[in-house]
């Protein structure tokens, strides 16, 4: 007997019929001696419809109310799950944030969780209930209903199974997996059955979406086993967990791209003290603009060149703020480079197999694909290049890396294109 | 400066366009120097979306379960109010029925409320907001979530105006207030001004909408004076509280009508003790049906017939337990006519006006309108009579009692024709 949270996104429940099929799931769980407790998203597109209503009524609405009304999608979506196990003969109770005691700060719209009070889902699971917990939201020290931001709703069924000490906390999703890379870029992607925290946590923070960093840093902080799988069928789909850096592991777990950013560079500044710390104080102070890779060339001639990478949205701002940075410290231009894609490589097994970075820039080399910008960490390497480079280079490495499923016991036996065909109908 | 509570019902709030004019209303009052709290029920028809859904995931869905997902509606009227009036310039909140401190027993789906706390309401006021609350829920000792069932909204209100001592509960509605008659039936309907609890208790009672008995009650427990008008006009609407005895009264304040019952008879009952507590124990506990009006005729023979209305709603229950009575008491046979009407005539000018009684019988004799039922209180007379006399009747006594418009002088000036259509468009 184990205890068993599962998590269901929007898609997972978006219709009566899937609602019922997840209550089905939960009931077998709990006819095989498992205690259950079930975290769920709003039904589908509902939140969209909340906030297209509160941006008619008020395009600055108070992040207090739309914190209450963005938080009702959850409740219909659990009383409704609660109504559908019912339906099928079994105990169940749905509880709001409030109710399941998900104690946050008062910051509205982006709240932190501070502790989570089991009092009441424990009382339930042992009379017998399968508890089902509204995701994405939780209460503030004054009483009024907070919401967790993106990724709210898995790092609400972490902190549940963090709280009540679970054996696995289950992440249902309309994709399979975590897969070596995007099977949208490339159809040999294959599925990841496991990884490490630090693994995951790079992978994530490189664009790699299906898992928000928040929720595994959560679960790497109080060892909460990850199960990453899709709604839509039984096969087991990739476990986030702790993994012994003793037993043999793939040097390259994944291979993460994001193109969501562009690429900044300033021109012959004058290399003075305090020169960078002036620049990036103005992207966050003034442009409130995300900053991620970040590379200074040797200085000739007393000055430098200084470039960036930053999410497309904040570009704006950071256009503004950056032509001031530029007449102020007397540099020559900023030049902005919009078709960039960032390719990330990560594996834990890095950390002790020296030279892969050299194998990357020499494979990206003998096809072609020029870098621009490098950043590592002990477990990463991120280079930016060409977006039009991306597919070629993203699809050399997979091989160089041995991560073509071809190289592997390919566990469904799908072909190539039947994979790609899944991997595209899942999103 | 005064306290004024205000409940807007599920037509005020249906579209973005109308919270923004009761947002504009809730400010124009606050900027006249009011303290305002304001109750709301769900947009439109959204509670019906709610309920169709619950039905589809399960037709015997617990109560538990329904109350929190019927909840929903009001938590979403309530921000969606709070942001219209902070767009507007003016500081809102709005809170839940447990944030409003709403408690109640356990009864879901029809719980009463057993205390309201208002601290926060208080804090909020004093701090300058305008407070939106949610209707028709409220919170268990348990920390569940119930519905106040039928009325609920107004209850809240007039809850809250008793809990913060309100100068006055309007009550917004679709219709501009309480009338002499139902307008789609006799246009020369008159609105009432003012109006006593007990009077408006009767009008409630006997099939006159616009208020509901509940609340009406409450009010009257509390004191609590009522304002019932139309949200879509700024027209005084009717008064609902305490009339002074010794001030000239109308006798007869308004007509109201039900055609949702049924009259069923048991003929040739033998007249033994302890009949009609057998027959009426047996309407209650086996058929589960509400009983109105019951008479039973003189004996003879020492047999006799018993008569009652029931709702429509509740006559196949009822058609099922009295077959069974029949057979048991050995009385001859059940009949049962579908195709009454129940016609009050309501006034507390009754109680000091003898003759009532015998002007309205004698109205209706001269009108060729047959009574078949007769039941009386301290200040209404009911009778039933066939359907297709109903309108005929009403239109006499509204004539005899002094009701017609024409009879007084006519605030807005319009025409019957134009009355008429404007009850009509209300509805």
């Amino acid at each position: 007997m184990s205890l068993i949270v599962a998590k269901f996104g929007g898609t997972s429940v978006a219709t009566p019929q899937r609602i019922v099929n997840v209550a089905q799931r939960l009931v077998d769980y709990s006819t095989q001696g498992h205690h259950v407790v079930a975290v769920v998203s709003a039904m589908g597109k509902s939140t969209d419809d909340l906030v297209a209503l509160a941006d008619e009524l008020n395009p600055n609405a108070p992040a207090r109310e739309l914190d209450v009304m963005l938080s009702t999608g959850e409740l219909v979506s659990m009383s409704a799950l609660a109504m559908a196990i019912e339906a099928l003969g079994h105990k169940a109770m749905s509880f709001s944030g409030w109710q399941a005691g998900m104690l946050t700060d008062s910051g509205h719209t982006k709240a932190k969780i501070t502790e989570v009070k089991t009092d009441r889902l424990i009382q339930a699971l042992k009379s017998g209930y399968i508890a089902v917990c509204a995701g994405f939201q939780g209460i503030d020290p004054l009483g009024d209903i907070t919401t967790l931001g993106r990724g709210g709703s898995d790092t609400t069924a972490v902190a549940i199974a963090a709280g009540l000490h679970a054996d696995v906390c289950e992440i249902y999703t309309d994709v399979d997996g975590v897969y070596t890379v995007d099977p949208r870029l490339d159809p040999r992607a294959r599925k990841i059955d496991e990884i490490g925290y630090d693994e995951m946590l790079e992978l994530a923070g490189c664009g790699a979406g299906v898992l928000q960093a928040r929720c595994v840093e959560m679960a790497r902080t109080y060892g909460v086993v990850i199960h990453c799988r899709s709604a839509f069928s039984n096969e087991p789909g990739t476990i986030v967990k702790e993994l012994d850096d003793t037993m043999e592991q793939a040097i390259v777990s994944g291979i993460a791209f994001d193109k969501s950013e562009a690429k900044v560079t300033i021109r012959d500044v004058p290399d003075n003290v305090g020169v960078a710390a002036r620049v990036f104080s103005a992207m966050a102070d003034d442009a409130h603009a995300n900053i991620d890779m970040i590379i200074q060339n040797l200085s000739e001639n007393g000055q430098t060149d200084i470039s960036f990478t930053t999410p497309l949205a904040d570009l704006a701002r950071v256009r503004e703020t950056g032509e001031k940075v530029v007449e102020e410290l007397g540099a020559r231009e900023m030049v902005v480079d919009e078709s960039i894609a960032k390719l990330s490589v990560v594996g834990a097994g890095m950390r002790s197999n020296p030279g892969i970075a050299a194998k990357m820039f020499q494979t990206l080399a003998d096809n072609d694909v020029n870098i621009s910008m490098i950043s590592t960490s002990a477990i990463r390497i991120s280079v930016v290049i060409k977006a039009d480079e991306l597919e070629r280079a993203v699809s050399c490495l997979h091989t160089a890396f041995g991560l073509d499923s071809d190289d592997l016991f390919e566990e469904t036996m799908l072909s190539r294109e039947e994979l790609a065909a899944k991997a595209a109908k899942g999103r």
